[in-house]
C-alpha cells in the first residue's frame, strides 16, 4: 500500500510544484483567503472528494473514507500569507503588492491537496477514515484552529499530524521532539500618547518618537536581565509607526510586537514586566502608554507516544534523509490547540533551499523537493496509524 | 491716509475672517495648493488687480501702482498647509482628511488679501508701488521663495515686510528683533537598512526598529553633550516609521527628521556628528544606515535699520496692544531668502487663542483679531516707507 | 562501613559547624587565603594526616592511604571568600571588612575536613586511597584548579567528586546533572577613554560617564537580540567607575563584568559582538574604548557513567531528602578543569535557609545542616567507587 | 599713581609667577586649606599688612589703610584646588597625589597678594581702603563666600570686583558682561539601590550599574527635549561608582553630578524633571532611586553701572590686548554672593596657553602672563573707584 501511495505521489509531483506555485503568486492575509479557500474547494470538488466549506471561517474540511472500518486520523495544512513584500526575483513570484506566502503555507496547502488526491485514488483499498484540515488563518491569533475545532472538525478524530516545511533545516530531514516544540506566542499592543508640536520647539511638547524609542531600548533588558538564562523568551516589536511630516514633533507613536516564551513562568513574567516598562516610561515622560496584551497560541506540546510513532514510520519513507531530534523553536503555531484535544504530533520537514532566508524574510522561498517527503511521511503516518 | 486704511480695514474684518475659515477649511499641502493659488487670483481678478500667477510654481504676485511715484514695497504671506489631521472641534474645522492649516498661512493670506484690497480703494491717493506676494510652499524646503525671486517677484523692490501670526504671543502684540529672529532649518532623512525576519527568531536579523530606536536614543547626546550650551540647537525626529506585521522583525526603519540652528558653526557640527553617530550605530549593528542631511532655509536675520523702522511705526497702529523686543525662534522661514536680496524685516503678530495650542500641533488655532493687527501693521508700514 | 563513616560524621556535626563559622569570620579573598590554608594544614597536622601545602599556590592536597589496596579516589573542596562587605546580623559574621564568605566556600571546606577526619579514623578499614583536594582561588580567573592539577594534584587519582552548597535549592536534596552543569565563566575589562573638563562645558569634552552608560545600555541588546533565544547566555557589568568631583566630566570610565555560556559557538559570538558594540559606540563618541576579553573557566561537563554512580549512591545516603536531575546553572566553575583529566563528577547539596539570599548576596547564608549532607554523599560515593 | 603701581607689579612679576608655582604644587581642596591660609597670612604677616585669619572658615582678609580717606573697595581671590589628578609634565607639578590646581585659583591667589604687595608700598599716597578678600572653597558648595560674608568680610565694602583666568580666552584680553556672566550651579547626588546577586544570575537581581546607565542615557532627553533651545542648561554626571568584583551584580550604584542654568524657571524644571526621571526610572526597574538635588551658587549677575566702569578702565591698561563683551559662562561661582550685598563685577582675563585645556582639566594650565593683566585691572579699577 505504501509504494503505490509513494508511487502516487512521486507521479503528481509536477503538480504539486505547479499548484504551490499559483498559490504563491496569488498569496491572501489571514482572514481573508476568500480565494485560496475557493480554490481548495474546486480542488476537492474535481476529485469528487465531499468537504465542508466555510469551517470557523474560510476554513476547509475534507473526508476521504476507506473501503475499510479503522481509526479516524487528520491532516493538517494552513494556508494564509503574511504583509511582506515579496523581494525575490523568481518566476513564481508574489503578483500581490505587500502580500507574500513567506513562511511555507503554499507548500503546505499544495502538499495535503495532492497526498488526499493519491489516497482518494487508493480509498477503497484503505482502512479509516481520514480527514484533511486546511486551516486559514494562522499567522494572525486568535488564528483559525480555535473556531475549526469548534466548527467540529476534529469531530470523532483519534489522532493529528501535521508538519511545517522549515527553510532552515537540511532539506527531506524530519525532525521531530517530544513535549514542546514550538512557542507561545502573544501579541502586543502599544500606543504612546505624548503631545505633538513644531519640530523646532521640543519643549513645548511631549516628542512620541523619542518615548517610544526609549520604551524599545529599555524592553530589550527585560530579557537581557529579567528572565532566567536557563529559560526561553523574545519580545520582538515587529511595527513602529509615527508616521508626520519631518518638522512635526510626533504626537503618537504606534507600536506592535509579539512575545514567545515556552513556560507559563516566563510568560506571566513578559506580561507583568512589559506592563512595568511600560509604566515607568510613562511616568518619566509624563505622558500616556497603553499597553494591550493578547495571549495568542500557548506552546505546542507534542504528545510523547504519538511522537515515537512518527519517528518511528519516517525511518521507512524514501526520499527522507534523515529522522532527527530537534529543539524547540521559538515560533508560534496554533497547531497547539489540536493537541489539546486530540493525540498526536507536530514535526518540522527540512526544506532549506540553495540561498536560504529564514522565515518571514522578504526573500523567504523553500526546496520544493521537501513537499514530497511531507506528504510521504503525513501519508504513511495516516497509514500506520491503522495498526496502532 | 492711516486712518482711512485702518476704517476700510476694520470694514472689512468680518469678510477677512470669513475668507480666513474657508481657506482653513481647504487646506493644501505645500508644493500642491492649485486651489489657493486659484483662490487668490479669483479674488485679485474681482478686485481688477494685476497679478502673475505661477510665479516660481503655485505663488502669485499682485501689484498696486499709487498715484503718485515713490517707492517699492514688498508684503509677504506664504498660503500652504500641513499634512495633519485636524482635530480641533470647531465649525471650520478643515475638511481635508490629513491635512490643515496648522501653522496659521491661511490667516496670513486672508490678511494680505483685505489689506491689497483696502489699499487698491485709496490707490489713487497713494505713493509708489506695493508688490503683493503670495507665496506657495513655505513649509517643504527648499520653499517657494527662491523660485519666486528667481521668477522676479523681487524685481524692482525697495524693502520687504513680513509678519507671522504666532499663536503663543500675547494677541495683538507686535513682536520685533533686529538679527537672527528665525533659526536655520534643515531636513534629515535616514534609513536603517537591517535584515528581516520572523519575529520569533531575531538571532538571524538585524532588527531595524531596535536599531533606529537606539539611534534616536544616541541622537539626544547631540544637543546635551556635544553643542556649547550657550548656543541652540535642535533636533527632532518627527517621523519614524517601520510599518510591519506585529509577528515579524522590520527589516528596514525610516526616519525624518529636522534640525535648527542659528550659527553656522553650530549646523556644521550638527551635521557632521548626526553622520557620525549613524556610522557608529551602524557599526555596532553591523548594518547599513544612509543619512541624507539636506541644508533648508538658513536664518531670518532682520536688517537693523528696517527692524528699527518697523518697531516705530508699529507703535501708533491702533489695536497694537504692545511693541515688544522679542527672542529668536528656533522655527525656519524661507522669508531668509527675501531679506538676502533686498533690506526688510520680519516680525511676529500675538495671535494667541483662550486655549492656545503651539504652531503644528492638530488642535493649533488662531485668535483671529490679530488678523486685523497684522494688517493694519503692514500697511502702516508700507504707507511710512514712502517717507523713507 | 557506611553506618560507621555516617555515626562519625553525626558526632562531629557541632565541630563542623564551629569550623564553618571560624571560617565564616575569617575570610580571605582568592589568592590571599595564606591564613585560611594555614588552618586547614594545622588541622590535618592534629589529624596526623599527611599532606602537601602550597600545591599550585596556596592548595593543600591531604592523603589517607585505606588498609586495603583500591581505587584512587579525590574530593575537593574550594576555601576562598569574595570582596564583598557582610550585611548579615548573625554572630559568626565576617570580622574583615569588605571580605566575604559569600559562596559557601566555608561550609565546603569544614565539610571535607570532616569527612578526612572521618574516614582517617575509619583508614584501616577501607580499601583504596583517599585525596581530599583543599582549591585556593575558585572565585578568581584563573583559579587554583589549573596550577594544582600542574602540580600534581590529579596524579595517581582514578576519579574525582565535588560538591556545591546551594542557597537557592530544598536543603538537603542532591542535585545532579549528565552533561554541563556550570557555565563557561568569561572576564571582561573595559576601559573607555574620553576627554575630561569642566561640567558646564560638556562639549569641550568627551563624557566618559555618558559614553560608558550608552555602551551598558547597548549591551543589553545583545542578549536580546544577537543570541539564538533557546541557547544561553549572560553578560553582567559588576564594577562600573568612574570617581571624579561631582562638577567635573569625566575622562575615564572602567568597566568590569563577566559573561556565561554553555556552547563554544555563543560563547564566540558573545566575544565578537562585545568588541563590535565597543567599536561602534567608540566611532560614535569618537573615543577609545579598550575591551580586553579573558576566557576563564570553560564549563563544567559531567561525565555521564559518574554522574548516574553518584545519583545511584545518593539515594541511599540517610538525612538526603531527594534526588533531583538539576538544570545547568549559568555560574562557573573551575572544578572543569579537574574534568577534563579525570572522570567525575560534580553536584548540587541544596542547603536553603529560611530567609535565602542568592550566592554572591551580601546576606548570603546557607542551611548548615546541609554540609552533613554533603560530607556524607560525598564519603559514601567514595567508598562504593572501590566496588567500580 | 598708575604707574608707579604698574611699575611694582612689573617688578614683582617673577615673584608673582614662583608664588603660583609653589602654590600649584601644594594644592589643598576646598575646605582643607589651611597650609594655603597659613601661606597667605604668613605673606601679610612678612608685608607686615594687618589681616583677620580664620574668616567664615580658613579664608584670610587683610586691610590696606590708605593715607587719604576715600572708599572701601574690596578684591577676592580665592585659593581652594580640586580633588584631580594632575597629569601635566611641567616642573612645577601637584606633588599632592589627586589634587591639583585645576582651575587657577593658584593665580588668582597670587596675583593678589603682589597687588597687595604694590598696593602696601604705596599706601602714604593712596585715598580709602583696601579689602583684599582670599576666599577658601570656591569649588565646592556652600563655598566659602557666605561664611566670609557672615563673618564680616563686607563690611563697610562700597565695591566689589574679581576676575577669573581664563584658560580658553586669549591671553591678556579682559572680558565683561553686563547681567549675567555665570550660571546657577547646583549638585546632585543620587543613589540608586537595586539587588546585588552573582553576575550569572541576573534575573534573582536589580542591576544597579544597568538601571544607573539607564538614567544617565535618559537624563541625556532633559537638555535635548525638554528645556527650551533658546534657554540655556546643563546637566553632567561627574561621578559614577559601582565598584565591585567582575563576577558580582551591584547592588547599588552612586551618582554625583552638577546643573547649570541662567534662569531661575529653567532651574527649577531642572529639579523638577530630574526627581520625575529618576521616579519613573526607579518604577520601571521595581527599584529605589533617591535624588538629592542640592542648589548651589545662584547665577553671578554683574551690575551695570561697575560693569561699564570696569571696562572703561580697563581700555587704559598697559599689557591689556583687547576689552571685549564676552557671553556667559555655565560654569558657576560664589562670587555671586558679594554682588547680592555690595555692587561690583566680575570679569575674565584671558589666559590661554599654547596648548590650552579647559578648565577642570588634568592637563588644565594657563599663561602666566596674564596674572600681570588681572593684577593690573584690579588695582587700576581700585584707585579709579576713588572717583567714582
Amino acid at each position: 500500500m505504501n509504494e503505490k501511495l509513494y508511487a502516487l505521489l512521486d507521479n503528481s509531483f509536477d503538480d504539486m510544484v505547479s499548484v504551490r506555485r499559483y498559490l504563491h503568486q496569488h498569496p491572501e492575509v489571514s482572514f481573508h483567503e476568500k480565494n485560496t479557500a475557493q480554490y481548495i474547494q474546486d480542488f476537492y470538488t474535481k476529485l469528487g472528494v465531499e468537504f465542508r466549506s466555510n469551517v470557523g471561517g474560510n476554513g476547509v474540511v475534507a473526508r476521504i473514507e476507506g473501503g475499510k472500518p479503522g481509526k479516524t486520523v487528520a491532516l493538517r495544512a494552513d494556508f494564509d500569507a503574511l504583509p511582506i513584500q515579496d523581494q525575490k526575483d523568481v518566476p513564481y513570484k508574489s503578483t500581490v503588492p505587500g502580500v507574500m506566502h513567506a513562511c511555507g503555507h503554499d507548500g503546505h496547502t499544495s502538499t495535503l491537496l495532492h497526498l488526499a488526491k493519491a489516497m482518494n485514488e487508493l480509498k477503497d483499498e484503505l482502512s479509516g477514515t481520514y480527514v484533511f484540515i486546511h486551516q486559514h488563518a494562522e499567522e494572525y491569533a486568535p488564528g483559525g484552529a480555535i473556531s475549526m475545532i469548534e466548527d467540529g472538525c476534529l469531530d470523532g478524530v483519534d489522532v493529528i499530524f501535521g508538519t511545517h516545511l522549515w527553510s532552515m533545516m537540511e532539506p527531506n530531514t524530519i525532525q521531530y521532539v517530544s513535549g514542546p516544540i514550538m512557542a507561545a506566542a502573544d501579541r502586543i499592543e502599544i500606543t504612546v500618547q505624548g503631545a505633538g508640536g513644531h519640530g523646532a520647539s521640543p519643549h513645548q511638547t511631549k516628542d512620541a518618537i523619542v518615548i517610544a524609542s526609549q520604551l524599545v531600548t529599555n524592553f530589550q533588558q527585560l530579557v537581557s536581565r529579567r528572565v532566567d538564562p536557563i529559560e526561553s523568551a523574545v519580545l520582538s516589536i515587529g511595527s513602529f509607526v509615527a508616521d508626520n511630516a519631518f518638522n512635526i514633533i510626533a504626537d503618537k507613536a504606534e507600536l506592535k510586537g509579539t512575545v514567545r516564551t515556552f513556560s507559563p513562568e516566563i510568560r506571566d513574567l513578559m506580561e507583568s514586566e512589559i506592563h512595568r516598562i511600560a509604566e515607568g516610561t510613562a511616568l518619566m515622560n509624563n505622558c500616556e502608554i497603553d499597553v494591550t496584551y493578547t495571549r495568542g497560541y500557548p506552546a505546542v506540546v507534542n504528545h510523547e507516544k504519538e511522537t515515537a510513532f512518527l519517528r518511528d514510520v519516517a525511518q521507512d519513507v524514501p526520499g527522507v534523509k534523515e529522522v532527527i531530534e530537534t529543539i524547540p523553536q521559538m515560533g508560534g503555531e496554533d497547531f497547539a490547540y489540536y493537541l489539546e484535544h486530540v493525540p498526536g504530533t507536530f514535526f518540522f520537514t527540512g526544506a532549506q533551499p540553495e540561498h536560504p532566508f529564514p522565515h518571514h524574510h522578504p526573500r523567504f522561498d523553500f526546496d520544493e523537493s521537501a513537499m514530497s517527503s511531507a506528504a510521504k511521511t503525513l501519508g504513511a503516518a495516516a497509514l500506520a496509524y491503522q495498526n496502532q
